[in-house]
C-alpha cells in the first residue's frame, strides 16, 4: 500500500481530515514529562481521530540525541495504519538529497516527507523515487515570510505567474510516480482556492489553522478535491498544548475531536454542494 | 570573536580559501572505518590547510543516531580556531526555525549554517539573531536543478531580475547584524561574477569545484571581494575520497594542499590585477 492509499484508508476509517502535529516543546509540555512519554500519551489519546501525524523534526533536533531517540521511539508506537508525514523541509543537491531521503524514509521509516523546491528537480528526485512514499513540496507556506519570494511574479512559459504557481506546475510535471503533494498554508485561503482549481487531484498538506490563524471553513471548502478528499489539515499546538496540566492528553483528545467534527461539518456542506 | 572574524583569521593563518566538506559516505570510505575515525584522520591531516570545515548534516542523518553522534564528536576535535559551517539548508516557519537555529548553534555549536530562503524572512530571522554566528543563504546553488526556479525572471521593484538576484538583494536588506553570507555555486561562473559585483562585501560560500565541475580559476577570480577575501571555497569528495586505501588521510592532505596552492596562485594574480 502506498502513502496516498494509506492516508485515504486512515481518513475513511477515522472519518477524519485531521493531521496532528507532534511538535514537542518542553517549555510548553507538562513539567518533568519526557518527550517520548508526552508523544505516547498524545498518540494514544488521538489515534482514532486522525488521518495522519506530522512530527516536525526541528523540535527533536533541538533536543539533541535524546530528542532524536524520542522521535525514533515515537514512530514505533504510532499505529501502523496511521501514516506519518515528517515535516523536514529538506532539499539539497542530488547526491546529498539521496542521503536525506534515506535518513527519513529508511532510517526513521516515515511514510511521507516535506521538501523545499528552491534547489529544483535533482533535490527532489531522490524522494520521488521512493514511489510508495509521499513527497509534499512546499508551495505556498503558512508563514508571513511566504510573501517574500513565493509571491514574486515570474515570467514562465510566456505568461506571468507567482512563483508558488510555477512550483505547483513543475510539481505536476515531475509527478510521474503519482506520489507528489503540495504544502499550502491555510492562512492564504485565496491562494489555496486557486491552487486547488489548478491542481484538482493532488494531495494538499495544509498547515496554519489554529494558532497561526487560518480559517477552518475556508480551508475545508477550498482545500478539498472534487471528491471531497485529498486535504490533510494539520493542527499542532492547538491540540497538543490544549492543557499544560495532568489532563493534557484528555484535553488534546477533546480539542482534536472538536476540530475533526468541525472539519467534517464543513466537508458535508461542501459535498452536498458538489452533488 | 564573531564568525566573519574567525574565518578571516583562520584564512590568514593558514593562507587558505579552502573549506573542506566533511561528507562521510561509508561506501566511499576505507572499509570498516567508522565515520568519527575517518573525520578525525581527515581533520588532523588538513587543519593547517583550511579556512573552514563544512560538514553536510545529511550524510550524518542518513546513518541514524550513530551518525549524529559521530558529528557531535567530530566537532570536539576540530581545532577551536577553525570555524565549522554546517550545511543544513534549513528553513521553516518562525516558531520552528527557532528550534533549528538552537539545534545547530547551541546543541552542536556550529559557527555558521546554510539556510534556504523559500519561506522568507521569518524562516531566517532566528538564525540572524545569533549575531556572532554566520548565516549563509542559498542564492545560486551549484546543482543542475538550480535553473528550475532560481533562474526564473521575476518582477521586482519595477524591474525584471532572476530570482537568485532578488534573494541576494533581500539578504542585504536583512543583514543588519552583518552576519549574512550567500551560497553561490562555482558551476555558474557568470552568475558568480554578477553576484560579486552586486554584493561586494558579503562572504560567499562557494561549493561546486572538483567533482561537480566548477572551474577553479574563474571561481577565485569572480568569487573574491575587492580586498581579495570573503570567498570560502568548498571541496568535499575530491579531497576526502582522494584514496580509498589506508593512505586516505595522506592523499586528502596532498589534494587539499594542491587545491589551496592553486587557489592562492589565482588569488595572487587577482590581487596584482587589483592593485
Amino acid at each position: 500500500m502506498n502513502f496516498i492509499e494509506k492516508v485515504q484508508k486512515a481518513s475513511l476509517k477515522n472519518q477524519s481530515l485531521l493531521c496532528v502535529g507532534l511538535d514537542p516543546d518542553p517549555r510548553r509540555m507538562p513539567d518533568h514529562l519526557k518527550v517520548y512519554d508526552f508523544n505516547k500519551s498524545i498518540v494514544e489519546a488521538t489515534s482514532d481521530l486522525v488521518c495522519a501525524y506530522k512530527p516536525n523534526i526541528a523540535f527533536y533536533e533541538a533536543l539533541g540525541a535524546e530528542g532524536m531517540d524520542a522521535l525514533m521511539r515515537t514512530m514505533k508506537i504510532i499505529p501502523s495504519d496511521i501514516p506519518v508525514i515528517v515535516d523536514a523541509k529538506r532539499g539539497d543537491i542530488g547526491n546529498t538529497s539521496i542521503s536525506y531521503a534515506r535518513a527519513l524514509y529508511d532510517v526513521f521509516g516515515f511514510d511521507a516527507a516535506t521538501v523545499n523546491p528552491y534547489l529544483g528537480f535533482d533535490a527532489i528526485e531522490p524522494f520521488i523515487q521512493y514511489s510508495d512514499k509521499g513527497v509534499f513540496i512546499l508551495c505556498r507556506t503558512s508563514n508571513p515570510g511566504a510573501e517574500d519570494f513565493q509571491s514574486l511574479v515570474c515570467v514562465y512559459q510566456h505568461h506571468t505567474r507567482p512563483l508558488f504557481e510555477v512550483v505547483a506546475d513543475r510539481a505536476n510535471e515531475w509527478n510521474t510516480n503519482g506520489n507528489i503533494g503540495l504544502v499550502v498554508g491555510a492562512t492564504y485561503p485565496e491562494e489555496l482556492k486557486l491552487l486547488r482549481q489548478q491542481n484538482p487531484h493532488m494531495p494538499f498538506l495544509i498547515p496554519g489553522i489554529g494558532t497561526q490563524g487560518g480559517d477552518m471553513e475556508l480551508t475545508v471548502r477550498y482545500g478539498l478535491s472534487h471528491d471531497g478528499d485529498r486535504a490533510i489539515i494539520n493542527s499542532g499546538r492547538q491540540i497538543i498544548y490544549a492543557s499544560k496540566g495532568k489532563d493534557f492528553a484528555e484535553a488534546a483528545r477533546k480539542t482534536a475531536q472538536i476540530l475533526r467534527d468541525e472539519m467534517n461539518k464543513y466537508r458535508v456542506a461542501f459535498q452536498s454542494k458538489q452533488s
